[in-house]
């Protein structure tokens, strides 16, 4: 079974939690023990797991991200002008595999998963495998 | 089957090698061939894999990050003084998957498993799920 | 079944679309769904997803990487002379999990699978397992 959700995002960059979602689609499953992937099939967002509870992480997070990679560099040649998102999104990941055990995600205590926006706002959606 | 590993960190930023752990459990599973995934339930820590044979491998690395992302940054709105190590977790990420094969996992002849610490010293822990 | 690929690479900091290699062992594995993994067994090297259409992409990829984290820094340990290969094949990951629905991997539009080499020239392999 692959499940696949939609979202809107609303900034250039953003981290927005999508735990609950993934975490229905994995009750859903009715498997017990195994593993989930959630896979990002965009080239200018990834996916991260990250503290679930002060959201000043996720703002310090997207500020230091954008002060080592700056949307504009003189040497780029890429037209579109957005080799920044490119290569946020190959820092932080395509995906990521969390255990599953008693039919819930196994994360820790201040763990939430988060679609990584680097070039929006958008239309986006994300994958998601139970096994 | 998941297996729950604890250790002890001794510095605020550290990289421990774990590989004998993992492939414990991986021998221990029976499995003969499938996948291991190693899961980091903290979000100031992360795993990855790197260079067994030379320590000085893992200082270059820590060094490196260190330099990119500094603990303090004066834009931080984050209180607890941390989130350079909430930055690395997420671009070293919470989990690293490898192949096994006739009961072993497959790493490359230089490679290991590292537990990052980059909030320490704490008490930690990690799980392992062979399939 | 673990399938190994061979590359030859011919620079030292380079991106290589090793997607067809990939779905065709997806293809010749029979499975219908299921996931994919691509794991690199080099420590100096990595692998990611990113856009297969515009060769600029890569190229601005690899020039940040390579202005973040430059060959030498006189504070660095490791007599190899490599130690930001080690560093980047860190945060850009040692393998990849793809999910795999009707015998393909379920990719982005957008999306290619590269081998990313980061002390070449050299030769190398990776491995694909699908299950």
């Amino acid at each position: 079974m692959i499940e696949t959700c939609s979202l809107k995002t609303h900034r250039r960059n953003e981290m927005i939690d999508i735990t609950s979602q993934v975490n229905g689609v994995v009750e859903k499953s009715g498997i017990e023990t195994g593993l989930t992937v959630v896979y990002i099939p965009h080239t200018t967002a990834g996916v991260t797991i990250n503290e679930n509870a002060d959201p000043d992480v996720v703002h310090d997070i997207l500020l230091t991200l954008e002060r080592l990679i700056p949307q504009h560099d003189p040497r780029f040649t890429h037209a579109e002008g957005n080799s920044d998102a490119h290569v946020k999104s190959s820092l932080v990941g395509p995906a990521v595999t969390i255990i599953v055990q008693n039919r819930k995600l196994l994360l820790g205590t201040w763990q939430g998963i988060y679609f990584c926006e680097f070039d929006g706002p958008r239309n986006r959606h994300f994958n998601i495998k139970v096994l």
